[in-house]
């Protein structure tokens, strides 16, 4: 376990969500995007609080660290980045009906790779800790699935400027996704090549990346192709 | 416990939620249905993978397993089927805030039905057991009132195709939810007069049903009546 | 541990939860209120029940209870209520992504006020658990801040008579919001000034005004404002 890089995850994580605030658009119909992306880090800050205090921190009898706060955070925030993407991708129309029930889906999925990660992350008999693994790159794929195709058509079908935005900032969050299977693959609760710490580190740094670098990201790209939209609209 | 049902479980729901993907309409405004459908069955399969290796299996002092992934597998899918039915009896009219109402306190009284019965499934004392068992009834007729008064008048206001349709998807419903307290009734967690194979083997005939067979049965309704309902408008 | 409190709670609840719903509204455009209102003492109930039972009750090394009912019960009730003066802001506009989006950071913001009041009265060391009350704390600021300024103004774009409506429940939700961080504070999970059954029959009492009071005086208030607005329009 290590305190410091928690209390640095804390401390980004609390500036962050405020900057994101402060700097991002407060009138429609950018800034639901907005709020959705500063409580992404909030609650980050609050997960890695609770690595800092050792809330919700398992060792197993390996003595192997599972940080259940971290599956906590993740299984709320991935689903908040993903509907930031879902709402692009029908940007102001698409019946609720619609919406809700790509957000649904999606959201479901991408819960079941957080949980499904966390029952491999404790399961002790090799076994288990695969075939749960493999259930989560199964979830995963659902998820990119339902994103690059599905999902992208519609993107595209609302006018090439919103459709690049879409396209933009999935890119950005599969290739920063990737990394958390990889990480988990090789760090202490997969294959043990890497130390726990740097485990704890790696994961900050994509943290920042996933949540905070790509807040600014996608903020940027998509009141950029609103303009555009308007401007031709 | 029984290994072989649970692994049958999950080897007809992870295909099944494929099926059901593969061969419902993908475009407006059916497709959304068709994620809602497809995903029930992945949520399933996870909880049968779950209760093949044991994961969330409590056994009381007196030998009676609880499986918690089923009661987190139900507080999940039964309110994405539900979301189905008021989406259908709203279909593409409501506004999103009067959508919202009635999803979310048909969905609160629903997991309540579930949670209520996970406590008194795990309640050793008989008193605490069928007043959990009974707030659970309660609960559930809740749900019946909400589907079959004031959301059944909703569906037959958008006209007659719409509402035969909802109508056929909740009979359905209706018939195979309400085997589910029986069997609790009768099963281990209640009066014990089945053993514990026979109910799970005959929990996973009905979740097939439920799940599976409504999947396609609602699918085939609802396309039939847009079909109507588009020739007439 | 106060069981007399706990029933009268379960009953008080029970009964309001079918008063609010055969005296509200069942026509729109305020029936979904009238759902949303009367499903906060319904889950309230099953708390209070739960709470009777010992369910969820933890007693920690020196003596002092939890109630973790009562957390999960505020969990659920809470984003209700906040979801009801959201939709009261955006009256039947707001596009769905924008209502949604403001659900989800003021939810996001609740239930973490929520959660870490939850380890705060758990936490048994002095520094943890004051650290996890300002940061509760922070979160209710947050909550706040979302309330007063931008959805306001919102509600006041949608008119003078929906606008003080929305202020008028807001004012009685902010005001007796308030008294729960510092029953918590002086109660037996803070600064023990106040004993276990005092805390229980204090929150009994906040409770009865925050569901069901608040229930009715915000119905009337929005069946008045919607009867102004609808004359003018």
């Amino acid at each position: 376990m290590d305190r410091a890089a928690f209390m640095v995850g804390f401390t980004i994580m609390s500036f962050a969500s405020l900057a994101i605030y402060a700097t991002g658009s407060k009138a429609p119909p950018v800034r639901h995007h907005t709020l959705l992306h500063s409580s992404v880090p909030f609650i980050a800050a609050t997960a890695y609080l609770a690595m800092a205090f050792g809330v919700g921190t398992l060792v197993n009898s390996a003595g192997v660290a599972t940080y259940i706060a971290r599956y906590v955070d993740w299984s709320v925030t991935t689903p908040i980045l993903l509907s930031g993407l879902v709402l692009t991708a029908f940007h102001e129309r698409g019946k609720a009906g619609e919406v809700g029930g790509f957000l649904t889906s999606i959201i479901v999925l991408d819960v079941l790779i957080i949980v499904t990660g966390l029952i491999s992350s404790v399961a002790e008999a090799p076994l288990a800790k695969w075939v749960w693994y493999l259930w989560s790159c199964a979830a995963f794929l659902g998820v990119l699935y339902l994103l690059w195709l599905p999902l992208r058509s519609i993107a595209l079908e609302r006018g090439a400027a919103l459709g690049a935005a879409y396209v933009k900032n999935l890119t950005f969050l599969t290739v920063i996704w990737f990394l958390y299977p990889l990480v988990f693959l090789v760090g202490p609760e997969g294959l043990k090549i890497i130390t726990d710490p740097a485990s704890v580190w790696a994961i900050l740094a994509m943290d920042v990346v996933a949540k905070v670098v790509y807040a600014f990201y996608a903020a940027a790209n998509l009141d950029k192709a609103i303009d555009q939209h308007m401007r031709r609209v």
